[in-house]
């Protein structure tokens, strides 16, 4: 029976059941969501249970679905094609490719392609990982990041973020390379040449923690505030670090032989990992202040103050939610854009245009866009996070070109008995955990000589069980699959992610009462302690005091409608800059409506009430609008909120 | 000088930097947008401005731009590859294609491409509009359709979007039929077999209507609720029937010659006609009566109602907007894929999905989760319409094969005389109009002897009036460009679109004023009166009625928490099933403190207030509640409100 199918019809209606596959997981995911977190179940995450799906999915389509007789009738249909192809792919390899049909807009729509055995494959361009779904996962976390404790223990944050992982990179790729000599001299990998570079990719992209679970657990059950910050704030860091890390990596190629050290190429790897990141920063923050400004002078012409009261005919002020933050998205998804077309890193970028964005644009926009931007980024969080956990289980079958080397698999599994954990004996350490516990042990220790507030050995414990491995580790695995020893990274990858999600994720509430962290903190109770600490922190970082000061003196009066307004804190040859640029008058009445009527559910503005500036306004409103943050930022991040008081400001405003 | 870039890097910073062309088209246009509407801007309409804001940017990216020597350069530095490539293209065809990489996950990452010149050409694959950016927006406006003027303008809404599309098609068929013959007279169109069934399909896209500018004027300006429906069902149902009829036209295939005429070819396509859209239609509310089913079973499952009531373990009202949302949105989007998978038209099963998700599924959603969808919806389709239109406007100097046919032009914008309208003397009606006419006037006519409340000579030239083109004809036209003819039907259509959108879409305010339609209407005035012709229109329209009964007595109570209890409805022998569905106390509770709390904005449940009801309940305290959804209403689509009471509820309830 021969049916009149056009071949590229075929191609479509195969491309849109595959998606379908897709859609159906995630609606499965979704409702076990639901499920688990209105039954409470701990034991299995969801993510955990997302990826569950998508081995069993992928499983199925692997081994339950027949050959397909129509597709090879429809290889060799080539008379239905109506007009000559107008272009040809030949296959030159001896590998199982995924047909893909060529777009051309200005041609025959022909798909011609390779008359290999396809198989259902249901893989996606790896790019679309890094395009697609990752930035708004990393955007998310950043604009959702509550600052102010985070501010507050930048120092620790960053330590782990940078010296941690590039430690840990170094410890993964030193006993990886131990077991790839173990395994050259076992003549296993005759095939693929292993240098030490390429361990240390292994190691880099294996750096790269995602603590999703385990941040969620924390959320539910109000964990110690300092420990989800310093956990948080690493995994969003230490994904950056990993990324860069890599490719700086990759750019390592001595001259010689890439066996070989080569002290230039070195330097040179290490300036274009300190080139890269400093480049994304600054592209990230570049976009950031543009959509400041101009979100701030919208504001200011909507609301006729400032400069614009010669110039704004209508003193109206309309409200344009969808103009704002389609503003918001498109110049962040500017900055990832920017930043890969510049050859840096857009993932960076858009890591740190998500902070500032927060710390500034946020404050420009009007209460509907603040609660749409907040909403859509989560919206897209959820999604994005939930498919790319189904597409690692569902890679685990449908990805054809898969290396299961065993030795390499026990590399990274390895049981280490010497590093056993101090207070829970009988355990077996592996490879990311021996690099883990290389990372937080020993700059805990250096840490913990400068921190005020130590962090208690528990938390360290805690912090190395956090270990896990999830969406940037797969997505820097899967973008390189060109060589067998790429494909056993992916694969080792793989299946260290399904065993710290599984094993580690469901231990997350045992490892919590084991090492009898405080569960349940009243974050309004803690906050009350770290004011008093506050006082004697904030003396000692002179750094975060400093930054603070001009944040809060130029970039916020200049980029926000909140700080001291620029007339007071800009010298007096700077008055008609300031002048143009502020108001004073309509700007504090403003401020005052402002601080009633919003509510900001993760930042508080950085105008703090001090009992001065209440004395000479009508701010006493304000402090119950505060509480009602806390209690929201509680339900949130599980963030504590401190009352940081930046230097200086009750006198000048 | 030799620079090391990987091909693939080169690619990769290449498409990035093409869409960051977008994305500066974008932002540019919001910040248009922005400017237009706080200065009430009615000249040019924001989607004439995308428009323009793509052109320039088009003409700048074409002509102002070398013909980039690194390129040049790239396309031979094949030593670059550091693996032998795994597929090879070969360009067979004279023509000039963009290069677009090849994915494959599985292999070298080697994107070979063909060595022809290579023009900066921002082209997408068009199967992308059709995919990714046609289904939000006719999504969002099913979702957001004011339902109760609709229906009570069902049938000639109706009557417009099928009859009118299929007489449009065909008169713009025949018309443009006509000036083929002339073209093939004077040996213009001797490459090109243009038969008629291709002018019949240039007929069909062109008869999708997309009166986007006008109906945003209709909305400042408060102009009758009559004509906004009129006007907006029958283009969100007219665009469907136009993909339809094209994609049947394009299956019209008689067996002797394409030329000839075959009654079997002919019924056959009608068959597929009324297949593909029934099919469609059936897909669509299929998805959402599932959707509509499973959202009931997690609201009743968190409130612990009815059936549930013995498993639920927590009877907690736990909210969880982001699953609600999520797979509101997933199913949707399942709608689409299923439809296409399955051979049917994806967006017409959206479109019907949209229609139907708002009138069922839309209940049983927390409040939280129907802010999310409406603002979700209306933030994509924003983003995407604008993209089109910006699009739209580069794609005049960016796709190159355009095929500028003076003649097969002009049949499109040749002034009729001798059709000018009856009551605006100085016109050029154009081929378009010409169609617009045949389909307004005499179906105007024959709806006007059915119905009660007349269909004015004014409304009537508006109408036609607003019969501007846009998204679908562009998009139905780029989706094939295989032939040259195909390529004419593109130009012509792209150039019809921007006559249409500029000159028509800034004389609607004028046009306006010139046939006295009245404008400022108070909706709350309007229903007022509407109300009082409601009881004849209820009597008349007994399919109407009937469907209205079987709605609310049956499938509102099956899929959603309103609508009459089951038990009452329900013959006595499905008691059991209706006491498992549904337990009337609880739900009844349960309504009341919805009806309080809850304020949809967009629709209005079912449950209407009558006297009889609020006797012996506490509902007193709704109409206030519906009062203010009337305001709301004003301001979203400018919809009058029906006050409709549905036949026999009052004393059931």
């Amino acid at each position: 029976m021969e049916r009149l199918i056009n071949p590229e019809d075929h191609i479509h209606r195969r491309e849109t059941a595959d998606l379908l596959i897709f859609n159906v997981l995630l609606i499965l995911t979704i409702m076990t969501i639901w499920l688990f977190r209105q039954r409470r179940v701990r034991l299995l995450h969801e993510t955990g249970g997302a990826m569950l799906y998508g081995l069993i999915m992928g499983a199925v389509l692997r081994y339950g679905t027949s050959p397909s007789l129509s597709q090879s009738t429809l290889i060799f249909s080539c008379w239905n094609l109506q007009t000559t192809p107008a272009t040809l792919m030949v296959n030159l390899s001896d590998q199982v490719f995924e047909y893909r049909y060529i777009g051309e807009v200005a041609n025959d729509n022909v798909k011609a392609h390779q008359g290999n055995k396809m198989l259902r494959k249901l893989t996606f361009d790896p790019e679309v990982f890094f395009n697609i779904l990752l930035p708004p996962i990393i955007f998310n976390a950043a604009y959702s990041l509550d600052k102010r404790p985070f501010f507050h223990n930048f120092g620790s944050v960053l330590t782990y973020a940078f010296f941690g992982t590039v430690i840990s990179c170094i410890v993964i790729g030193a006993i990886m390379f131990g077991f790839v000599q173990i395994m050259s001299n076992l003549g296993q990998i005759e095939a693929m040449d292993l240098f030490f570079t390429d361990c240390l990719y292994f190691g880099a992209l294996m750096s790269a923690t995602d603590p999703v679970t385990v941040l969620a657990i924390f959320t539910e059950l109000h964990v110690d505030a300092d420990l989800y910050t310093l956990l948080f704030g690493e995994s969003v860091l230490n994904d950056a670090v990993a990324i860069v890390l890599s490719s700086s990596i990759a750019a390592y190629r001595p001259p010689e032989s890439p066996a070989a050290f080569s002290a230039s190429a070195f330097f040179l790897s290490v300036g274009h990992f300190i080139g890269i990141f400093a480049g994304s920063f600054a592209m990230g923050t570049l976009y950031t202040f543009i959509t400041a400004l101009i979100s701030f002078v919208l504001y200011l012409l909507n609301s006729g103050i400032g400069f614009t009261k010669q110039i704004t005919k209508f003193t109206n002020l309309y409200e344009y939610p969808q103009v704002e933050t389609g503003l918001f998205f498109l110049m962040s998804w500017s900055a990832f854009l920017s930043a890969e077309a510049c050859g840096l890193t857009g993932i960076v970028a858009v890591l740190f245009c998500g902070m500032t964005q927060s710390h500034y644009t946020y404050f420009n926009l009007s209460s509907e866009a603040k609660s749409i931007t907040k909403q859509v980024c989560e919206f897209m969080n959820f999604l994005a996070e939930n498919f790319i956990f189904c597409y690692m289980g569902l890679a685990m079958f449908t990805f054809l070109n898969h290396v299961f080397n065993t030795l390499f698999i026990a590399g990274a599994f390895v049981s280490f008995h010497w590093l056993a954990f101090p207070t829970f004996k009988p355990c077996t350490c592996t490879t990311i955990f021996a690099s883990r516990a290389c990372n937080i042990y020993p700059l805990s220790f250096l840490l913990n000589l400068g921190r005020k507030k130590k962090i208690p050995c528990s938390f360290q414990h805690m912090m190395m069980f956090s270990g896990l491995r999830g969406a940037i580790a797969f997505a820097l695995a899967i973008r390189d699959t060109s060589t067998e020893s790429k494909q056993m990274m992916l694969t080792t990858t793989l299946l260290t992610v399904f065993f710290t999600v599984w094993i580690f994720g469901s231990g997350t509430v045992p490892m919590l009462s084991c090492l009898s962290i405080r569960v349940g903190v009243d974050p309004s109770e803690d906050s009350k302690a770290e004011i008093t600490t506050q006082t004697d922190a904030r003396e000692r970082a002179w750094l975060f005091r400093m930054w603070n000061a001009f944040d809060h003196n130029f970039l916020m009066p200049i980029l926000t409608r909140s700080g001291s307004p620029l007339t007071t804190t800009l010298p007096a040859w700077c008055g008609p800059f300031a002048r143009l640029m502020t108001s004073p008058q309509t700007y504090k009445s403003r401020e005052n409506v402002e601080n009633l009527s919003s509510k900001p559910t993760t930042n508080i503005p950085d105008i703090v009430v001090s009992p001065e500036t209440t004395e000479n306004n009508d701010r006493q409103a304000s402090p119950p609008a505060n509480q009602e943050n806390m209690q929201e930022r509680e339900l949130g991040l599980g963030g504590f909120v401190l009352r940081v008081q930046p230097c200086g400001v009750g006198s000048k405003v």
